[in-house]
């Protein structure tokens, strides 16, 4: 199934209650008129009929919903939805040698493209429209293709190993696997109208030579591509890199390249003040995955004091395996709640941990200038939300509120990715989730074989 | 509304996975069969056809779906559902002190039934069956009236305070306060077939006299009844009660008659292992309520080292204004998760949740030997969950992992309590929504207009 190349019709969206996320953090009772991808204009509401006449737009009804930026995830492994339930309760490393590793080393092209399109479905019907994936070693191009076709805003890329303790079943020599990464950043990066972008994603500084990962830096700059990787998640990677480097890991990453507003470091949760100041002064991007964090057993990522230190943070659901769920509405609640009992109840309040869902998913995608908040200019990647449900009354509590403490993935009705509604009523509408459903099925079942799980 | 009083018709769900959660733990491929409120028999597959003809019987077909008991909270307030969202980012003497507190004094008959019918909408909807409730000082009846009506099973009590330092408004002379308990347990305990019960409910230690809680160990013995109350819940309260009688306030409470398997006691976030072994001995019951000890800074109950002892244990979301939800699928998997940073991935698993949620209600709500399981025999308490979301694909994984860690409220379809179908497609059968809404919204606004929130 491929997307469809015609443009997409102009849109108004009317009656809503719209939570801007602008530099006031305005909450307006607007209408949103979406044009050629991007937000023309968010205005006091219109006549109604005016609206309904004006010609070849489309009109969305939006009266009693509320209208956010689609939200961002900025860590996820479309290529583990497949494992999703496979792994549980097992400790990082053994999680990742025992089950991760052989699963993506058992994965065919066929296999990625429908575990990418079965997370992409849950994603965009749970109100995420941009993700920072990190795909497995081979058969990217298949992630690719899904997300092409399935509609969501994505900047993936292949996953780097070369390093002598990467699984073998995955490791690949340093120059092979770097030219394949810019095959695919050439093939991918900016496709679907700029949806689609390439990312480096060396897997984790053990995993991966200082040489890949000097490299790797370079290449990223070129391209004006993300870096993607994961840091400081456990105390077992941590003292792997000081044995191995002599530095700790933050330092080391930044020796070789990897630091700054292009990277993006998944976790985090073993980082001291030394090494907040340090992200803080790079302007490095961290992203916050407290489920992950927490099923892993990793511990709690100190985000309150990396907010106060003026450190860029993201939210992201992580793969599957480690969360089971993929859901922006659980993140988001999530990492409001945790930080409570060292901290303090005024920790981390709703507003904050709704930022880092929007903006700061936008700066790690290194599209802070293109979605996160929903103004004129921006591309038009939006969120309408029903709180109507018992869960989120009474109405007059705090928007904000409602929608970190107690909305959910189900109470999205529609979601806008680059000006084209994806999702309609609950329902995808660029792909038929019956088919996803089958198939994912179908070669997760194949893939568990494989391993003998 | 008044439910009506005609017996509920005989019911046969044909074609669910049932998770019977019986001594065993069989998951079977089996039909339920429902009679005058009770499970009548879990058998094999029947030939479809016999079913259809079974003369009277309503046939649910639930092909494809799972079957299981349904879920129990063993620690709400219904009477502050109204309050979600009032309260958010307080600690818990502040946000008693400041916003709960001066709602709860400021309720009405009215406000107290339509806040019931709210979090009883939401509970029932999210697949929770059976709670237990502590209202408010006043107005207890028509909370009862409210769960009559919509079908919940319910243990609910009037919120007990007469020691000097509970909050004016709602401190009532010891003699009153029992009095009032002692005359709607008559008239409550027991009605609707059972379904509803009455609990003793001191508020907690530090707002309770000792003459006061010496009583209700009685009153709750003659009456057999439960003894619902907090403990343990932060420092401030522990060294309040160490402070006011010099003792420990587990060992205080057991000193004053509140302790044992007719006790349930909420939240026990700061027991020792002295705490522990007591629990444990005593066979009290503690309710966890992990998104409330989050949300209000409390911390983290050491649960897993009070079922390592033998301890029995419950789940509950406390009040809306804590949580905000009262959702049982995120307090089962935060449950799971929040242990792990502290002691490991393989803490609290999947299955040892959903005994928290089926078996330690049951047992919190005195009625082991009447729900939590799908048994022969059993109230016919049971909730029928469709999992063919993207969320909890594949379906090649563990079943319960698949509940615990991916399940959502919204997943539930339909819901039987005592027998009876309260919940239908995820629509509630025995009260209007609209109407409820509608009213809670209402109330909610002339509650915040009377305290000036």
């Amino acid at each position: 199934m491929r997307a469809s190349p015609s443009p997409p019709r102009a849109l108004v969206l009317t009656g809503a209650r719209v939570v801007t996320m602008d530099p006031r953090r305005r909450i307006l009772d607007a209408d949103v008129w979406v044009e050629a991808g991007k937000i023309a204009a968010v205005k006091k509401r219109s006549d109604r009929r005016t609206v309904g006449r004006s010609d070849g737009k489309s009109v969305i009804d939006c009266s009693g919903l509320i209208l956010l930026p689609g939200l961002v995830q900025a860590h996820v492994h479309l290529c583990q939805t497949l494992f999703r339930g496979l792994a549980d309760d097992l400790p990082l490393e053994q999680w990742l040698a025992r089950r991760i590793w052989p699963l993506e080393a058992a994965h065919t092209e066929d296999s990625v493209y429908w575990s990418a399109m079965l997370g992409a479905a849950e994603l965009l019907l749970g109100g995420t429209t941009a993700i920072l994936d990190m795909e497995t070693v081979r058969h990217t191009g298949a992630a690719f293709q899904a997300l092409e076709a399935i509609g969501l805003r994505a900047t993936a890329g292949k996953c780097l190993m070369d390093a002598p303790s990467a699984p073998p079943g995955l490791r690949e020599p340093t120059d092979h696997a770097l030219q394949e990464a810019a095959d695919l950043c050439a093939t991918w990066h900016g496709r679907a109208n700029g949806r689609l972008r390439w990312c480096y994603a060396p897997r984790f500084a053990p995993s991966s030579t200082g040489q890949l990962l000097r490299a790797v830096s370079d290449l990223a700059e070129k391209a004006d591509a993300v870096i993607h990787t994961h840091a400081a998640e456990t105390p077992v990677e941590l003292e792997t890199v000081k044995r191995e480097t002599g530095n700790d890991e933050l330092a080391y990453l930044d020796s070789v390249g990897i630091a700054g507003p292009r990277t993006a470091l998944a976790h985090c949760v073993w980082v001291d003040g030394e090494g907040i100041r340090r992200l803080a002064r790079q302007q490095t991007n961290v992203v916050h995955c407290p489920s992950s964090n927490l099923k892993l057993g990793s511990g709690i990522a100190p985000i309150p004091e990396m907010l106060a230190a003026g450190c860029r943070v993201a939210l992201g659901a992580d793969g599957a395996p480690c969360n089971n769920r993929l859901d922006a509405f659980t993140e988001l609640r999530l990492a409001a709640l945790v930080q409570k009992p060292r901290l303090g109840p005024d920790a981390l309040p709703a507003g904050q941990a709704l930022e880092l869902a929007t903006l700061g998913g936008a700066r790690a995608l290194g599209l802070a200038g293109e979605i996160g908040t929903i103004e004129p200019g921006k591309r038009a990647d939006l969120l309408v939300l029903d709180l109507s449900g018992p869960h989120a009354q009474p109405e007059g509590a705090d928007l904000i509120s409602r929608i970190v403490y107690s909305a959910r993935a189900s109470d999205v009705c529609h979601v806008i990715v680059d000006g084209k509604l994806v999702v309609k009523d609950g329902r995808l509408r660029m792909a038929d989730y019956s088919e996803i459903r089958r198939e994912a099925n179908r070669w997760a079942r194949r893939l568990r074989k494989a391993i003998e799980v």
